[in-house]
This record gives structure tokens, C-alpha cells and sequence, in this order.
């Protein structure tokens, strides 16, 4: 970004809004980082190490946390350059008083310490909600997760349904699933109930979303091609809940890889596929994430169309500044601004909230300000409030959370 | 667009070129609009208030146009950050004389009778074509619509062919064609001669191009496998007609859509797939708009291998500032600019020609400005050349309309 | 490029850096043009002249040169909008001392003498090298070629395999094959015992890679589905040779193009198909070159969890600015920088190495410009080395050349 005070004004005016994060995989019982390496073992850092030769050894159990931080950060250097490197870096700085610029291994042992110090003060947890300017972060859990024991309000249960949809064969889930709900499933009806009562606890509970990864190759072109995905949709509707569908990724496809880093996906994937299941939910709201650009123009075609269809965040592969604004841009233009949910951290420990969301937000602030403030076509405050609704008000909206 | 005073000067400089636009849907009976319900009637805007909430109900005919307008206007506010939103603000402010920045519905009595009043003064029409500086515009006509009573050199006819490619084992298809070429279809031999009519007819009444939109998965591999459409196209070649090709619309994919907001694209869909008809017809002109920035870059490939294949202007879901930016840009870099048919307005009703063309040359200019005059590459003045090749010249050339 | 001072500053660092250009089409014995003729008649001239309307006549072996030329340049201001154009231009005034703009029909005696003149002198190969800054450059060498006979320092050899893969069954390659290697091929064992023997005789004389161009449909699941592609890769292993994997030209799309003017590409090709390949061998550093960008989103992906898999260059019909920007700009902020390959020439005669490395490199200083140095993620320094990582580090690295 250019030295640019419109730029900056406009970002500083989107820092001012306090965030409900509607898609993360924190652990309510264990939000917050408790050492370094809890923030360098998230997959980005360990797939990249290994992706520039780290071998698996550091990631064993086994290792020490010191010694694990210690090869990351050695290889660290062969990908300073990658957005992923500058999210570490702004926690270095923001949370641990770090002034210089990339980590040298001869630094470890410095920061190791720093960073146990810092995430093991007994408010971490609410000082990093609160530098963050967080208020709520949506959860995503497995169908037999126990839900008590944490503030539903501040942790937001999301019932997330891939081990249903792609495991539900498998005797091991039947199994899971009898013991929270009573059900032993069998015909299609058994698991009707069964689904019926997850709904129920999960909702009870708080739940706020129903949410499911896919495949490319996904296609539930009528209930029976895919029952249980189709039961889902019918307890999103009944319920209420708006369905995340985050499409387009495969498994296991680097076998090698390390734990989270072996998934990729397939460009060749439209959402097409999924014309059936926005027909026959319209009062579904689908929210809808996708990996590459190209099924981003059919999306941005998609919530301009369907009333159920709305856009959800910049996932993973995506959520590269490159990809960001180019997709980004693309929505502002053409997706009705109540049908947009600009962003979610998909953050395993609250840390990683704030880099994530600056980086989003400087990609807002210097579309708003090429592309509306500069245009003419909004004044300054205009332009925040249009922010506000991506970043916030949607949210509240769509997922009845906040002050909805 | 920043305050940039050399795109600034590009721009006026391409507003002063009068234009020739090679593509509409508007009716030489009724060209201009008559009501505000004309305007906001537009599928853009009932499509889009639906996506964002409106339901059916003041669509229906029986629905007054000022109660149809207060409906959607009451929507508007909620897609006001749309480049669609903004084509009506343009005609706002450009023929109705408002001075406001988005409109409420408190302003919908005010502007309803405004614009019924400038709407229906007799020389509407002319006026509307003398602020836009359009000289001519093409139509998009069914094989049977009578193509006379109308200023065939202003409104240039266009044989629209999907009836005939998609439909024509239809009896009431069948029937119509008798009843205008009076061969009754049959055998191939039939078609041709009834195709060979019509083209007669269309030609004797000043058509100058013919016209279909595809399917993505359409493939006329041979002549066998898509015997009317490849009739037509030798038609186009024994006419010296540009066949234009506009590819990848998938039909009635959101079912219970608004009219005409119903229709969607799969960005799965090749140009390989017209690789035989290419080769087979050196002579015609294949005049061919895309749907995604995917086939747009396979699109500049074709366009700059094949003397045949012409890029031509930025269609439906592509025709937003975000995509035809890039779209434009690789064109304007790797197209040959005799080969690059900049731009038609899609328009229904002429009051569109004004925005949509200006949305578009703003989009040029600053390409040109960026790409061209700063890296030297031209002057200020060959870049204007250049955007006028875009603009009219190739029109003219390409379908031997204008000065030709 | 904007009048930009930062932009100009990194370009000068840029160019400072040494060359090593790993993947061109170079004759070692015909580096250099002869003449003009030798420019222009490189496939990027001679199917851009077709394209806009120059017949296959002036291409005929017994024209002559100069008329040849004259024919080209009477099309040339029909696409000198193109890039393509642009590397002409750079070529006539750095080499050729040429003032103008763009070359007309009248300037074609006077320049073709002058190019004649300049390209006959005895040190003309040196000379490009020098003012190129070009220190080695990589051949593109068919199975059987002759690798004696020029200094294969200067001059790389890679091994290309097209003929072997595709071709293999061919009874004329086989008697090749056999005459080069000294074993008839039949079994697979037989063609284990040959390509071994070619690899032995590339590495002997200095090879630094293997490369193939593939088909969109190319999918090598299993060693039994494309066992000479499979085996070569084995040698690529047991030889610790980088294999560059060329992905997605459709040969002969336009049958009647020009010679090298007949390939497209199909944009609906994924790295999936490559998933095995890439897990068989973990030690074969794969180049990857995609022609689209659609399919460079999955590369930089693929090169940000494989370890084996690295980005290459910005191939053919990606190599316009327009695409090479996205492209890069997604490769910097999400690929390891040791893992990018940042650009070849891809050159036919040595003259082109200047401006097209020269496109690349303002692409290049435009980014880090933009999203390192004036984000304060680098100092200009820190940016200039990134550069060099690609432009150099690298193909040191990875090639195990120059100074590795």
C-alpha cells in the first residue's frame, strides 16, 4: 500500500469496529496460545518449514516446544517473503514486544521465553479479545462435542457435519453418534432422528451455523444422491441456521505432508453442482467459501442471483492479499453489500484473530478508497459504513448474533 | 479512479468518439423508455431487489408501474454498492436532472413524474441518441420479427438464432419458419433452404450480423453433430456475415428467479470446443463474448492464433468494472487491435447506451493512461487511436456498418 | 508504470544482476540472427502478421528475406498494441540503433541493412551477451541432438522428452533411439537400458535438466498408464535433475496457422492429475509452467505444500503482462522464495533474452515496489535480494549452475 491517507484513514475507521468472527477453530477450553510454539505449530508455519525442506522429525510429540520453535524459525527465512511470515510477525510485534523484522534462529530462545511470560498471564485470554477489539468467534465443532463448560455467548457453537456426510458409514461414528443422541442409525428415517436431535442440543446450546467442507467432485443433485447432506439442509431450515458450505477441497492429496498441510484443491469445480440444493432451500442462507478465483466470478454471479447465496470470507488457499482483492473487488462491484460476509480468521488460537483481519482490512480500506471514495461514488463515511456492513453488521444479521 | 488529469483527458477525449453499438435487445418500436418502470423494469435491477428480499408480487402486470418502482426502490438501498445501482444513478442524474446520490422512496413520487414527463416528449428518442452520441444500434431479432416501419440504417437488424439451434424440432418453431420462408422444415435439405431465406430476407433488410448464445457444454464438433448451427454458419460465410458467438450461459439454473434473472454460467467451458468450426470457416468473423475471466484469457489466446476470432465487448456477469479491467487489459496487451471489438451496451432500452459505455470507458481510459502514455509507449494521441479502434473503427470494419 | 521513482530505482538493481536464462530455444551453433529475418520470423511475428491478415505466401522458403520482412512489417501496425510488438521495438532500438516508434513499411530497407550490417559482426554473439548481462543460457535439446561442439557452459543442455513420451512407438524414433543409445527398444526393460543411456550422455556433457510440454489431458496416475514419462522421472531422481513439466498446450488447434502459430491451450486442466508424480518422487525438483492463471492459483498452492514442486517462468501465452502480474503478485505473497523459478526467456535467438527479461523484470520491480517496500515489509534492499532469488539464486540452486 502506497503512503496513502485516505488509505489510512479509511483503516483506521474499519479498526475501530469490534469484530464477531464467524467462522474460527478454537478450542473454548484452550482459546489462547500458551507458548510460542502453539502460534509456529499452526499448519501454515509447519507446512511451509517442511514445503522448504524441514524434515518431520521437529514435529514429533517427542520434540520439545523449544526445539520445535527452534527448526521452524531456522527455516523461517526461505519464506519470509509470504504473507503467511507477516502474520507471525505482527503478533511478534503487536503481542510480544518484538521490534525487528524477520525472527533469526539466534532470537528463539529470547522470544521462546518472552511469549511464555506474556500467554501465561492469567487474562491472556481477555487481553488478546480485547487488543483484537473481538467480541464473539464462531466455533466449529463435531457433532458429539460437549458444549458446557465455556461462554456460548463469547464461543459461538457451529455444528460442523463433514464426519456425518463423508464418515457416516463408518461403525465407529454410528457409534459416536447413538451415544449423543440414543439413536442407533440405520434406515434413513433413523437418521432423520437422530440429525434432528444433534440439531436440537446444538441450537439449545447456542449454535449459530451449521458448516461442511466438500470436495470438487461434491454433487447433491437430489436428496437421494446425498441423504444425509440433504437432511442437513431441511434442519438448517427448520432451525434456522444458515449452512457453511466451503467448497472445493481435497484430502490427503501430498500424503507426506505434515498434520493440515496435505490438502489441495482442484480449480475445475463449479457451483453448478449445487443449483438443486439453492432451489429447494430458499429460506437456507447458504454461505458460501471457495478456494479459487474462478469459482469466485460464478459466486459473485450466484449471490447477485440467488436470494439464499451469500459470500463468506476469502478460505485458505484464498486468503492470499493477491486473491483477496481481486475477489474482493469483484464483490463490492457486483453482490448486493447485505449479501456479503467479508471475513472470518479460521484461527486455531485467538492470536492469529488480529493479523488476519488487519490483512483483510487493508485490502477493504484500499478498495473503498480506489473504487467508491475516489470515484465519487461514496464519501468517506459512506465508505466505513459499507465496511461495517462486511465486517460486521452482516454478520449479525445473517447469523442472528451481536446486537441482532 | 483517482483525481488523474491524464485519464481524465483520455476519457474526454473517448467520450467525444460517436459510437456505433454492435449489440442491444432494444426494441426499434419502442427504443426509448417511457416510464421510470421502463428503467427499473431492467432486469439488473428486478433481479437484483429480489436477490436482497423483494418478492414476486410487484412484478405481476396488474401491479401499477408506480407501485412497482416504490418496490424496488425500496430495495435499492440495499444494493447501492453495485456498478448496477450506479447505471441508474448516471441516468438519474444525466436525463432526469437529479442531484442526489442514492434514491429513497420518499423521492420515488418526485422522480416517477419527472421522468414520466421527460420520457414522453416527442423527441425523446433523438434526444436520447444525441447525448449518448450513438449513431447506430444493432438489434437482436427473432428469425421472424418483421423488420419493417423501423430505420434499418439507426437500428441496424441482427438474426438472433437460438430459437432455431435449440428449439427448432419444435412444430410451433416449425410453423412459425414455414410461415416466413414458406418451406416447411424437414429433411436438411429443407433446412437449408429455409435458413438461406431467412438469411435473404435479413440481408435484404440490412442485417449485419448473426447471433447466438451457448450453452457451456455446447460442442459442434462436426457438421452431423449441430447441423442447423453449422447451416448457419455457412450462411454467414456465403453472406459475409459475422457470426456472433456468445458463450456459456447455462438457462434457468435459479428456477423461481425473476424474469430474465434466472440464468447462470459455469466457468468450466473451453474455447476448444469451437476449434472445428474455427478452422472450418476461415472467412467469417467469429465475434465471441465470455462469461468468465477463465475463457477470457483462453479467448485472447484464440483471438491473437485465429484470423477468424474476434474478442467482442464484456457480457452479462463479465460486465463489471473489476473484470473488465483484466479482461481488457490482456486484450489490449496480446490482442491485435484490429481484432478487439471494445464494447455494446446489451441495452433494452437506450437510456442504458450512456452508463453502461461510460462505465466501460473509464475502464479504458485508465488502462490506456497506465499501460500505453506512462510506460511511454504511445502518446496521448495514439492512445485515443487506439481506444477509437476499439470504440467504432473496428466496428465499422468488422460488420461494414458506418463510413465503411 | 507511473513515473515512480522507487519502481525505477529497484528496475536499475534489477538489471544489474546477472543472467542465467534456464529454459530457451537457442541453436548453441545459430545463437545469434543473421538478419532481420531472423527476428521477425519468430513465431510471435509470423502468427500475429496471419492473424490480422497476412497469407502463409511471404512465409515460403523461397522468398527472400528482405521480402519476407517487408511482408511482416507491412502487418505490424495491425497488433502494435501487442507486448509482443514492444519486444521488437526494444530490440531495434537497443541493438539496431533504431529511434522511431513503431517501424513502417518505408523503414524496412534502411533497418534490414542496418540489422545486416550489425548482426555479421564477428563478435555480435559476445556482444548480446554482454548487453544482455546474460552469463549461460539453457538449450532445449531432442534426444538425439549432437551435444559436441559448443561450450556447454555457456550453452546448458536439457534433455527434452516430448518425442520419447509421445512419440515412442514411432518406428523412426525407435531407429533413433537405437542409433543414439545402441538398444533396439521393445519391452520396458529395453527402454529402462536406453533412456538410462540418455541421461548418462546429457549429464556427460553437462545437461542441468529434463523438460516436457504436456497436453491439457496428460495424466500420469501410475507408472503403468505412461511409462516412459514415469521412468523419466526415475532418472530424473537417480540423476538429481530437475524435471520441467511444460502443462497444458493442445497442439494444432489451428490447422491452417503458421508454423509454431497452431497451439492453444485448454484453461480446464488441474495439477491433480500430476498428484502422483509428485508423491513418487520426492526428491525430483519439479519446474512447473502453466499457461493459465486459473491454473497457476493451483501452482502456487501446489508449491506452497509439495516441497518438489516449483514455480517456472511465465510460459507462452501467459507471458504478457497483464498475467504475468496476477501471477507473480500471487507467487510473492504465498511461494517460498527459494521456490520460485522467476522467469526464462524461452528464446529462439539470443536478441530476445534482453527484452523479455526486460517485461519481466518492470513487472517484477512494480510488485515489490508495491507490496513489500511500501508496506514496510522490506527495505529496498531487502527487495532488490529478493529479486535476485528469483531472477538468479535460484536457477543457481536448483540447476546446481554458475556459481553453485
Amino acid at each position: 500500500m502506497k503512503d496513502d491517507s485516505l488509505v489510512n484513514q479509511l483503516l483506521a475507521a474499519l479498526e475501530d469496529i469490534p469484530l464477531i468472527d464467524p467462522h474460527s477453530h478454537i478450542d473454548p477450553r484452550q482459546p489462547v496460545s500458551r507458548s510460542l510454539d502453539d502460534i509456529l505449530g499452526y499448519h501454515y508455519y509447519t507446512e511451509l518449514a517442511h514445503s522448504v525442506g524441514m524434515p518431520h522429525a521437529p514435529l514429533h510429540p517427542a520434540v520439545s516446544a523449544r526445539e520445535r520453535v527452534r527448526a521452524i524459525v531456522s527455516h523461517m527465512e526461505r519464506f519470509d517473503n509470504t504473507v503467511q511470515s507477516s502474520w507471525f510477525s505482527d503478533i511478534a510485534r503487536e503481542f510480544l514486544g518484538w521490534q525487528g523484522e524477520y525472527l533469526s534462529p539466534q532470537d528463539v530462545d529470547a522470544i521462546f521465553d518472552t511469549a511464555h511470560r506474556i500467554f501465561n498471564q492469567p487474562d491472556w485470554e481477555d487481553q488478546v479479545f480485547r487488543r483484537s477489539r473481538l467480541e464473539q468467534i464462531f466455533l466449529t465443532n463435531e457433532f458429539d462435542d460437549d458444549l458446557t463448560g465455556f461462554d456460548t455467548h463469547r464461543y459461538v457453537p457451529c455444528l460442523r457435519t463433514d464426519t456425518l456426510v463423508f464418515r457416516g458409514n463408518e461403525p465407529d461414528v454410528q457409534r459416536r453418534l447413538a451415544q449423543v443422541t440414543g439413536v442407533e442409525v440405520g434406515d434413513w428415517s433413523s437418521w432423520r432422528r437422530a440429525l434432528g436431535r444433534l440439531f436440537e442440543r446444538f441450537v439449545s446450546h447456542g449454535a449459530k451455523a451449521c458448516a461442511i467442507s466438500l470436495p470438487p467432485d461434491f454433487a447433491p443433485s437430489c436428496p437421494e444422491s446425498q441423504p444425509v447432506f440433504w437432511m442437513l439442509a431441511e434442519f438448517c431450515r427448520d432451525f434456522q441456521l444458515p449452512f457453511d458450505l466451503m467448497i472445493g477441497v481435497n484430502r490427503r492429496v501430498y500424503e507426506q505432508g505434515v498434520y493440515q498441510g496435505q490438502d489441495l484443491f482442484d480449480h475445475r469445480c463449479s457451483l453448478l453442482a449445487y443449483r438443486q440444493v439453492f432451489n429447494a432451500f430458499p429460506t437456507v442462507t447458504f454461505c458460501i467459501s471457495v478456494l479459487s478465483s474462478g469459482l469466485n466470478q460464478e459466486l459473485v454471479s450466484h449471490a447477485w442471483i440467488f436470494p439464499n447465496v451469500v459470500t463468506f470470507g476469502h478460505w485458505w488457499y484464498s486468503n492470499v492479499p493477491a486473491y483477496i482483492e481481486s475477489d474482493l473487488r469483484a464483490r463490492l462491484q457486483a453482490v448486493p453489500k447485505t449479501k456479503q460476509i467479508g471475513y472470518y480468521s479460521d484461527a486455531y488460537k485467538l492470536e492469529f484473530v488480529l493479523p488476519k483481519y488487519r490483512m483483510y482490512r487493508r485490502c477493504l480500506a484500499r478498495l473503498l478508497a480506489d473504487d467508491f471514495v475516489r470515484t465519487r461514488r461514496l464519501t468517506e463515511s459512506q465508505a466505513v459504513e459499507l465496511g461495517h456492513a462486511l465486517l460486521r453488521g452482516n454478520v449479525e444479521r445473517l447469523f442472528r448474533v451481536g446486537s441482532h
